[in-house]
Order: structure tokens, then sequence, then C-alpha cells
């Protein structure tokens, strides 16, 4: 197809990254903006990641090829169910949703015969959010995992994965169950715990709160930079995925406990034993190029050993 | 007091980092290193944060007026034990443990008459370790805590207050037990935490190590980093913090549960108030200049917001 003109509906971190890559390449005809706050759409024209903002959902995607639905997963069938009526025959709707199941269950619910849904999900981000946060580079290297279903029109899946490669990712495709399973262990329950430790924290009352900010260089703040992530976001993760969340986050608890009692009975070999297992894991994910072993002053607890 | 002749016992990543700061403000008369093994004294000596190596514990100590104790928690004992009859009248000794009121208790049963203990916990690090992995910045804006009780003579304590400041650190004098206390929250179990979790990914069926390792840039890979502290080391502290981390984990566990059952019972309002307080925590300890807010590409999920 020619340059299609896209649709941003939701310009937070991903929406306006989304932008910034596509402009990168200049791969669209046109780049419209639409978020529900005029303040965020006023930012958006003046970063200039999109050509033109509309003032209402209907007129966003009036003219669009693709729509990018970067809002969080609670809202996205709302906002299908308002816009559908007014998209042009072909047109293509993706979202970047991190959980996928749910939000392919509620679209199809309200998506018209001739348009089609793209599920898809850009494995990045940063604890920023905002039209501010968004770059180009967000998306390099990093995978975007598509999850279509046997009804899904094969060209416009062809046409999404083209996009995600061209704005620097890699792409996977999925079944979204396994999707949502995938994502509760390597993300949802990583964060839940994460907001989970920074509240357990500020109850404290034998620690006091500046005691713990003091001190967060032992390896407390790590958690709260992955706690400050979007709360809004990640209530629907976890209203949505529950059922994924439930069952890793009692393998978690399980591994938990025999964790506390070796600590309780000073079974230092089953402590070491499980300590010693992680190192590979962190080497293969910086083989992967998925992080770096960059140094960051102060990162962790000191890991001094005796030679 | 001149400058002191200061000797280094463990030149793993703290008491490398120790050789560097010293030699950055030209503080000691003679730096002297020792540890276990050939080979980490010989890249010691290389590496130049020493200026001499010893090939015994009793030959390292002989002369010196301060000895900074840089091993994992567990073998601070015996080591003391099989130093004492060979330092000099008047030395300072002081350590770099994580762990507080047990390796006091553990010193004071072996320490002579005229020598002094002046325990001592640089709140910094970062997950690499070996002699090859200081560098002299290591301590800058970092707190250092000195937990001295009663019987601790308060002229060494000013000696190591001074060391750790010239050396870049902020001192804070604190209760022993107090700082076992803090730690527990701050360092040792949210290092606790991603060491489980790191595991409980590894263990999974449903999910491949390879999808853990590829799609690790959801949050989980954050968790890889603080894992891959040293196995050693993080032993030793929950031998020897147990209770302090127990009492936290408990917190922790009835905490984690209410969530589960909050996600359970789709109760999206209790989950969003807990993901929004963290937030003012993450902005305070950057205010506290203990984290950077520098965007680390795909550093967490996509936090990403609908306006």
């Amino acid at each position: 197809m020619d340059k299609p003109h896209i649709t941003l509906i939701g310009m937070g971190l991903i929406g306006s990254s989304i932008g910034h890559a596509l402009k990168r390449v200049d791969l669209a005809a046109h780049i419209t903006g639409y978020a529900r706050s005029a303040e965020t759409r006023e930012k958006a024209l003046n970063i200039g990641f999109v050509d033109s903002i509309a003032d209402s959902l209907k007129g966003a995607v009036a003219d669009a090829d693709i729509v990018f639905l970067n809002v969080p997963v609670g809202m996205i069938a709302e906002i299908v169910r308002d816009m559908a009526p007014s998209l042009k025959p072909g047109a293509i709707v993706t979202d970047v949703g991190s959980v996928k199941k749910s939000v392919m269950d509620a679209v199809h619910e309200h998506l018209t015969e001739n348009t089609t849904f793209v599920p898809a999900h850009p494995i990045a981000g940063t604890e920023l959010s905002g039209p501010e946060a968004g770059f180009a580079e967000l998306f390099d290297n990093r995978w975007c995992i598509l999850t279509p279903d046997s009804e899904t029109d094969k060209q416009a899946v062809q046409t999404i994965s083209d996009l995600w490669r061209a704005m620097g990712s890699d792409v996977e495709i999925m079944d979204a169950d396994h999707h949502d399973l995938v994502l509760a262990i390597t993300s949802h329950v990583p964060h839940l715990i994460a907001f989970n430790i920074v509240g357990t924290a500020a109850d404290l009352e034998a620690v006091t709160q500046s005691e713990v900010i003091k001190y967060s260089a032992g390896g407390f703040r790590d958690f709260t930079r992955i706690a400050a992530s979007d709360p809004v976001m990640w209530r629907d993760v976890f209203m949505n995925n529950g059922e994924a969340v439930l069952e890793m986050l009692a393998r978690f608890s399980e591994d938990l406990t025999s964790l506390q009692r070796a600590i309780r009975w000073k079974d230092g070999e089953a402590l070491e034993k499980l300590f010693s297992r992680t190192r590979d894991i962190r080497r293969s994910i910086i083989e992967a190029g998925q992080d770096t072993d960059d140094v960051n002053f102060g990162r962790t607890e000191s890991p001094h050993k005796t030679d």
C-alpha cells in the first residue's frame, strides 16, 4: 500500500514514541494525533511527532488507514465502540496493550465487518509518562509481540509487522493466552512485587520513610524506579490478566516461603544454591541485547567478594 | 595522626574501590593488600590500588594502623581471630559488612585489649564483583553508616569517619540493631525477592527460559541485575540478619496477599491506590541524590498513559 494515513489515539510515552519512530523513517503520509486532554494534544503538536491533531475521536479516525490505540487496556473497548462507526472501510486498528486476550475479546465485540484488528504489544518503555517522555529509539532492538487469531486478516498482520520492524523492533507472532502468561512472569508480577515492597516500606513504624529514602541505594531504589510506572495502566493490567498473574504469583510465594524457611533454619547451602543460579540468566539477557552491564554507580548493595 | 598505613583484607568490588578512593585523595602512607587467592593479589598489584601485597594475613596486618575487612560477614570472625595477635597496639580494625550486630559480637570475642573495632557499612555497590570491578567514585555521595557501641573508642570512630568522608561518603552514626532493621527493608528483602523471582521464572514449564530472557525488558531484567550480586556475600547476609529479614518479609507477604486478593476480586480502586502512592517516594529518592531519573532505554514495562 502507499504511505498510510496513521492516527495515534493516546499520546503518552508509547504513543509519542510511535510518532517519533514513524517520522524517523518517514513512513506515514500523515500522522493525526488524538488525546482526551487538550493540553496533551497541544503539546503533541508543538513537539511535532504528529502532523495534526483532532479534537474528537471520530474526527481523528475518519481518514485513517491505520489507527494505533495507545491507551490503558481498560479503555480500549470503549474507544473502539465509539470510533468504529467512523472508521474507513478496510482500516486497520492495532494496539500496544500489555494484556492481549481480554483486549481481543473486547475489540471484536465492537469492531465492524470491514475493518481489522491486529493485537500488538511492544515490550519497551521507561518509568516516565506523558507526551514529552517519548523518543524515536524506544523500540530499537526490542520485541513487539503480535497475537492475531485465525480470523485476523493476514495482509493486515503483515502491514503492522512491517511498521514495527521499520520502527526498529523485532516482531514475534504468539498466541494471545501464551503472551499473557509470558508477560505475567516477565513483567506483571515483577511490577506487582515492586509496587508492593515500596508500599510495605512506606508503612513501617520502626523505620522512617526518610531512612528508607536516604539508604535506598542498597537496592530498594531500583524497585521504586519500576514502581513509578503509570498507576492506571497497571491497574488495568491486573484487572485484565488476573488469572495468569495469580498463577505466577502463587509460584513466587511458594518459592519465597521456602526461602523464608531456609533463613529461619539457617540453611546456608540452600540460599547459596539459589543465589548462584541467577547469574547465568543475567548473562543471557545481556548477550540477548536486552540489557547492558554498564556500571550504574551504587546500583545495588555491594556484592563484595572475599577474593 | 600522620598518614596511616592502611591494610585491605579482601580486594573485591568494595576493597578495590577503597584502594582507588584512598589513592585519589592520597590519604595513606602505604596501602597493603591481602586476599586469599594469589591471583587476586597479583591483579590488585597490577591494577595499582595497593602499594604492596602480603602473602599472609599476619604479614598483611603487622604494620597496619588501620585494617579494612572487605569480606563476606561470615568470614570476619575467623579473620579477626587469626590476625588479632599480629596487630600493632592501637591499631584500628574496621569493616564494610551489610550486617552489623552479629559482626560486632563476633569481633569483640576475638579482638585484643589495645585495639579498636569500628563497625562500618558503606551503602554503595554494583552487581559486579572482583578486583577489576572497583573504582574511586563508588562511594561519592553515598552514605556510610557507622555503628559503634558505648565501648568504642571515640577517637577511632572519628578517624574512620574522616576517612569515609575523604573517600566521598556522607557518614551517619546509628545503633547496630537499627542499622540491621533499616537495611533489611532497604536492601536485604529487595535482594531476596529479586533472587526469588529469577528462580521462580527459571523453574516454569509453561514459559521457557529463552522466552523469559527474550522478553525480559518488560521489567524482569531489572531484577536479574540485582540477583546477579555475589551469592556468598548474600548467603552470609541472610545467615546473619535472619530475624530482621523475617520480620520485614512477613509484612511484605502480608501486603502481597492483600494485593493478590484485590486482583482476584477485581478491586481496581485498591490497586490504583497503592500504585499511586509509590511515585512520591521515587521522587524523594531522586531529590535526595540517591538515584538519577535518566531514561534507560526499555528500562521498565511501558507506562503509557491515556493522555
